[in-house]
């Protein structure tokens, strides 16, 4: 099957069409996960998956599968392909759906093709993968591969107070097959690389052989209201500052780590929120990651002690809380040596590479074999409208897990 | 009338009512200005101007009076009495109450007494003096005294979107007079102090002879957005980290500051305000306030300057939009010296104080000879619902009004 290629037209179509669903009134893309918008992405998925002539399946948790399986191979345990079709808030249109799409197009044109796998086919959306609404990230094959309760996860309560299981019913997408009912022979993710590296460097594809680890932290500082103009500096109890402190450390002493480690402080909220009331409380979230475990508990260990200090020096209570806490992963040295061969083979250049976000084939690599193959961003930029990929990567990128799924589904 | 004094038991329990009447689910009192909560208040109040038998009048900006005049002394100039109704979030239930119905208590007792006064006697209850939904301020007297144009005032945005003029409508407060329909022979404002000096000193009445300047701004900054876990750290243009720079300045300047400076940032919000993704955008406000004009434009001028440098040296853009910008005001000395004058005759220790907070007179002082009477506030707090001021504190200040209000009433 060395010269097939992937349906490019297609490919590309359908990215461009699944960007342009779950848009707000302003154009955001914000197709979060079980939300109104998320359903308006599935239902098309699963549309495109049934013109495939793939059998469609829903878990308990939302998880979307597309399975392609004839009499000879059922029995076999299956390789999958996927990633997720839930975005950020002010999405680019290529993360997770490029992946999921793009394991559908392989399957597609391997079945066109008159190929005969030796196992099943199978392409997975992965529910909540962005984190933004539910914690933690990539929940969907978090629960797939075992590694967090079904009912505890349906229970999660969202950023705007909704409950995930309840929202998964309302629309459409609470499944009936128990998370984890297909054992996957192994797992290949297809992804933008969303960090600057291999435009830096000028090269096609990545091989992913490893991902940091994440910690994810919601902090609540707790002082106390007064009113802005009558209370001396030194009398008071700021929440606010207290936060500004935080973040300012986490800045500093990421920015001046020797190890790639990255903090960031994306959500805030102050409490009562009033321009002339000192803030009573400060609620934000904290993302910490490195490549490296001990690193990453040093920078914990690091936040931890900071906030006990601020809590001493500022008069207020500080509470931490888990979020989602993920050792890095090694991905499978064969199958990244298979993404090594197939760009080779097809004349790419290519390099071994760390991915710096989280990902399913991340929580996947419990249960079977993994890797990602990474294609070029466009100045780096992921989480943004800005996002960018040029078809012609894109397409390359597919067409290399194609020859991968080929080789892994041969036999 | 030197032995008159005010029905103790009808202002405590006005007060405590009027703290009932605008609450939200959570208990908070939220009666900010030109809602549904402050129409709870202001028809209350109405209510208790019938009742006392003054004639009520509304002016276009929504400011609510009640007149005692007769035949007699119809044409005078009126003394007015009062201060506002309107409450910040998560409130205490005397800032601003307090007056206004002292201001009613006064004038009640008065009449009552069969006190017959050379000019008409007046309270007001001004819109929006908190500034919470809608900027700046004050706005209710402001415009009563000309500093500001109806129109203008009328279309203001509030925080929530909503327009002022409309929700006036909307809530049967949009009046029929002019702002400045009536010309004030004098303004006294009864008032909690919101801070910590007369109950450290251990002092009953404060006459309040200055209040400090007042900037507030709203400060914009824009960075992009990108991913949380794949952007190194010295590729950021983080929107929040830089807002956290903006925070952590103010608070070390004004903490150092030897003047009574005080900052505050009391309102921020993160775009897109996702834990996984850097913020492309920060907004928040600052309160800056000195009693001595030429120290706040130093504080302004040193902020302007950090801005620069940040947006320099962040890689952002910042942009600065003024809210509210009131310059120091001194109050009347007469009118100051009849409080002095009363405290005395009346055997409470009084001091001359400065006020932290701004306040309806602050503005009338633009038209008519002012002053202010302070309580004292326990451990300083207010705007917070901990703000508390005990009865016969509340009931000493209504009475040095009370006197007040005889003298200035008598020629
Ligand atoms: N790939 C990706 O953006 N995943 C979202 C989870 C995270 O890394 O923040
Ligand atoms: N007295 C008072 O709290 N006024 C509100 C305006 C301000 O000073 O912030």
């Amino acid at each position: 099957m060395s010269n097939l290629t992937i349906n490019a037209d297609r490919l590309i179509g359908r990215i461009e069409e699944l960007g342009s669903l779950g848009r707000d009134a302003q154009g955001r893309l914000v197709r979060v996960a079980a939300s109104d918008m998320d359903k308006l992405g599935r239902d098309r998925l699963v549309g495109w998956l049934d013109e495939a002539g793939l059998e469609v399946a829903v878990d308990r948790i939302g998880n979307i599968f597309g399975i392609w399986q004839d009499d000879a191979n059922a029995g076999q345990a299956p390789l999958m392909l996927g990633s997720h079709i839930d975005t950020v808030i002010d999405a680019g249109i290529y993360d997770g759906c490029y992946g999921a799409l793009a394991g559908l197009e392989a399957i597609e044109s391997l079945k066109e093709a008159g190929f005969a796998p030796a196992r099943p086919l199978v392409v997975a959306a992965f529910t909540n993968e962005e984190g933004v609404r539910y914690s933690p990230d990539m929940m969907g094959s978090l629960v797939f591969a075992g590694g967090r309760d079904l009912e505890e996860a349906l229970a999660s309560v969202g950023t705007d107070g909704s409950v995930l299981g309840r929202e998964l019913e309302r629309i459409g997408y609470a499944g009936q097959h128990e998370p984890g009912f297909l054992k996957p022979h192994a797992y290949v993710e297809l992804h933008v690389e969303q960090g600057p590296v291999l435009e830096r460097e000028g090269i096609a594809i990545g091989a992913v052989e490893n991902l940091q680890g994440i910690s994810w932290q919601r902090i609540t500082i707790d002082g106390e209201a007064n009113h802005a103009g009558t209370t001396p500096m030194s009398m008071r109890r700021d929440a606010g500052v207290a936060a500004a402190r935080v973040i300012s450390f986490l800045a500093d002493r990421a920015g001046a780590s020797p190890t790639p480690t990255v903090a960031t402080v994306g959500t805030i909220a102050f409490e009562p929120n009033a321009i002339n009331v000192i803030p009573s409380r400060a609620t934000f979230t904290i993302d910490l990651r490195d490549p490296d475990e001990m690193h990453l508990r040093e920078d914990e260990a690091a936040l931890a002690a900071f906030l006990d200090q601020l809590a001493a020096s500022a008069g207020v209570t500080v509470h931490a809380e888990s979020l989602a806490r993920f050792e890095p992963v090694t991905f499978d040295a064969h199958v990244v040596s298979l993404i090594e061969d197939g760009a080779k083979a097809a004349g790419l250049s290519c390099r071994r590479i760390t991915s710096g976000a989280g990902h399913d084939a991340q929580m996947i690599a419990r249960i079977a074999p993994c890797a990602m193959i990474f294609v070029p961003s466009r100045d780096g930029i992921s989480h943004s409208p800005a996002e960018f990929t040029a078809s012609d990567e894109l397409v390359a990128g597919a067409n290399i897990l194609l020859g991968v799924a080929a080789r892994l589904a041969a036999d």
